[in-house]
């Protein structure tokens, strides 16, 4: 019998959610245990993860209460790190088997994450122009095949940047965020509409239309907190 | 007949001494093609990385001078990225097999890797007091076994923290950088003596008596540059 799974995780984050697609590719059953961030459960740091972050798993030991962690299951944290575990874990093909491909499927992730995250986040959360975040965008598309995803099939690659991208698109869409108002709407309306952005505007449309991403992502949420945290539209 | 492998290194990073490391212990033959980080040649950013740096690597194609990559061959960058697909390639395991302990040592490289770069990067490059160093120590202790290697038996995880020790050794014990005077030998000192080190000393011992890092670590050229680049003791 497989060891037990508990993930923490937050439906806000975007490293968390990075873990929740994975697992549902990885097709492993675990138990999902919601951390509010603003207010972390006292025993969370030292029973679960020190750095206090999410995600974070328990894997093995006895099968008990996720709010009462069990000191004989092993904790593993950091997201890129788990979703390497998970692909090791599956029976499903969540890297590709030739070494070339899978570091290939390694500097996608690394590369378009580092892209697209600090100019989205200080975007939304100091008021920067969201205008570089289009460079992300580039980036992403020079690295993708003609078709398909990251390295062809679906990867953890994609699990990894797929997070990134729609919140990217709740929060421009919606012009959440302490940037000029409009700004974020603007940015969001040439992502859809120049002819430039083609191959991406088709390969969010493939990550999203997976079950991974529709049973994982809740935008209500997303929006809700996002405005909440940085600033309209709901004001 | 195994593809054809070119590493892009230098000798003073620490970023390519990683990949130095885990492909000794890949057992997997290779050219070696120093790049002078201070002139760089001018293909190798448009024909090996666009991001300029090394480590990097061509893979496959045509067997060529270094000096004039093949544009058939496949480029891969980014140390991390490279030191998984040695472990990929080598027959050698260079990562256990169990899952669980394959995340640990990820987990390890990277908690490792971020807790002492900054410390003894900007105490050597900014002259900030090199003090925080020594939490890095702490977390190395945490995290090794009471015996062996990040994970017991030797892995890309040691390959991936070794080359800072090995600089932050270099420069703090000859007092080179910018900080105060006399810091860096005093906090070695320290390192060398204090019994609350014991285990990181006995791991340190351990990572340089093993021939990958014997044969890929030149101190002279390690010193010599930190010491021109950063001041002391040449001057």
């Amino acid at each position: 019998m497989p060891e037990q799974i508990t993930l923490y995780t937050a439906k806000i984050c975007p490293w968390a959610h990075r873990a929740e697609i994975a697992l549902a590719e990885a097709k492993i059953p675990f138990k999902r245990f919601e951390i509010d961030l603003k207010n972390k459960p006292e025993w969370y740091a030292p029973k679960v993860n020190p750095a206090s972050k999410v995600p974070a798993i328990s894997y093995g030991g006895p099968d008990v209460d996720p709010a009462t962690p069990s000191p004989e299951s092993q904790k593993i944290a950091e997201s890129g790190i788990l979703i390497e575990l998970f692909a090791d874990l599956s029976k499903e093909e969540l890297l590709p088997k030739d070494p070339i491909a899978r570091a290939r499927a390694r500097f996608f992730a690394e590369t378009v994450t580092s892209a697209a995250v600090g100019p989205w986040y200080s975007a939304v959360t100091r008021g920067e122009d969201p205008a570089p975040f289009l460079k992300a965008l580039d980036i992403v598309q020079s690295l993708l095949p003609a078709e398909g995803f990251a390295v062809g099939q679906w990867s953890i690659a994609d699990a990894a940047v797929t997070p990134f991208f729609a919140r990217a698109e709740a929060t421009f869409k919606n012009d959440i965020g302490k940037y000029e108002v409009g700004k974020g709407k603007a940015l969001w309306a040439t992502v859809e509409s120049d002819p430039k952005y083609a191959r991406f505007r088709k390969y969010f449309e493939d990550v999203k239309s997976r079950d991974s991403f529709k049973t994982t992502f809740d935008s209500d949420v997303v929006i809700k907190s996002f405005s909440a945290l940085h600033g309209r539209p709901s004001a």
